[in-house]
């Protein structure tokens, strides 16, 4: 039996190796740690593909660190803390690139929630509620909560023109499409993806202004009116709209091209230690 | 007993006759409803002092309505929707006064938020936790799912300068001074309000960019930086920092005060209102 270390060292030797990741594990994992293991390997990837830049990894960023970098945009911002070791803790992690100025610039931030087990329950044969009757459990609104870390990640960038956030959702409360599913006795059962007590997409989209989700919108996007310009700072909402669950792979690839995008916005910035042989 | 519509009617007249409101109940209300009600008070004591503009309150917002919105400043925004009549319920509703293009514009947002029974059971000598033989209650994180409506209002109002989003805290997870409470024993307890165990606030300060609570922050403060000019749309968070409970007429207070600076915000569109004799 692996321990975490040696688990560690064989893919970043894998990655040297051949340059691909080939030790995911094949069985199903815990969804939120998979994505910060997901992120720790694009992490490495990273750092495979692009040697003349530094790259880090971190679990949970301080809210006196949002607070500093608000500060030093205007004095106003980042004043209140209550208590002194408050931070976030994204379950996916941060990850940083070093720039030509000594700092560390955010260019990937991950989370993953899994919401809706109904489809597991249809699939068991599983009847749910009070007097365990019903096909449907109706959903609760726990994923709210998920706007908090987008706005703190949000505030540490506030004046970034690209924002790495990136929510991944799986589970019968984030349909996108209509799903059937064999019962044990032989029915069939249909999920309709807009059936009100189970669909909550539209409780995070907020964090996105309603632009599409499955879609990488890491560059900051500029509106226009009323004699202003704003500049929307959108979280990157995927979803598994087929009921099914995210492959670990399919989350890197993801990930690694947000990450991208954030180090081509970032390019002035990088510019020296890209273009220094 | 009277029912609502008479309790309003008595409202509308007390204001009528005096210009103040004279019948808030001095009994405990349950503290959400309380919001919607006085948010409802503050609706009619702007109408009655504002006689040349149109108010009217709602308790809630359709998504489809803050689409439309975001539509109107840039066509790629504001697409999504899942549930046709998902909609928005700030718990103290939404007050607009109609401009002089025709067009509603939000004034008043608020909601209430009690979090925290600690206080409480000290008080009673009761004791919390699975063995029943703890002082303090380890707070919850469902506070945070505040910041989803705080987001919504503030798409709605993207290109607006000001954002009239009041939140009113209570409960033992929002203090900000130690408190002292004379248990059933004889006894005094103190809760430090930096007390990890029950201290929620800073979840909720990347709403206001960490800028004073307690604070009317409803004009739009901007920044400037990496070339960027960026508007802030900060929640104004009031607590009570010492555990008591929020008094309608404090509310009341604090929900004018913020009324009177969207429509200030908003002098150039009422303009042809107020100076039409």
């Amino acid at each position: 039996m692996k321990n975490k270390g040696q688990s560690d060292r064989l893919t970043v030797q894998q990655i040297a190796n051949d340059g691909v990741i080939g030790i995911f594990d094949e069985n199903a994992q815990i969804h939120d740690a998979s994505v910060a293991y997901t992120s720790s390997v694009a992490h490495m990837m990273l750092t495979n593909e692009y040697p003349k830049l530094k790259f880090r990894y971190r679990a949970s960023l301080l809210k006196h660190e949002i607070n500093d970098a608000l500060q030093r945009i205007d004095s106003t911002l980042g004043q209140t803390l209550f208590l002194k070791s408050a931070s976030i803790k994204p379950d996916g992690g941060i990850v940083e690139v070093l720039d030509d100025h000594g700092d560390w610039r955010v260019i990937l931030v991950s989370e993953a929630k899994y919401q809706g087990k109904d489809i597991d329950n249809i699939k068991e044969g599983v009847l749910v509620g009070k007097n365990k009757d019903q096909m449907l459990m109706a959903a609760g609104n726990a994923i709210e909560r998920a706007h908090k870390n987008i706005r703190e990640i949000a505030n540490f960038m506030l004046l970034e023109r690209y924002f790495p956030y990136v929510l991944f959702l799986e589970g019968s409360n984030f349909l996108t499409q209509n799903i059937t599913i064999d019962r044990p006795d032989g029915s069939v059962y249909t999920i309709a993806y807009d059936n009100g007590t189970l669909n909550r997409l539209d409780r995070l989209t907020a964090a996105n202004y309603g632009m599409p989700i499955n879609t990488n919108l890491c560059e900051n996007k500029f509106v226009s009116g009323n004699g202003l310009t704003i500049m929307l700072q959108a979280a990157s909402i995927y979803t598994k709209g087929d009921g099914g669950h995210w492959d670990q792979r399919e989350m890197l690839d993801i990930m690694i091209s947000i990450a991208k995008t954030s180090l081509r916005m970032l390019g002035q910035d990088l510019f020296k230690q890209l273009t220094n042989s």
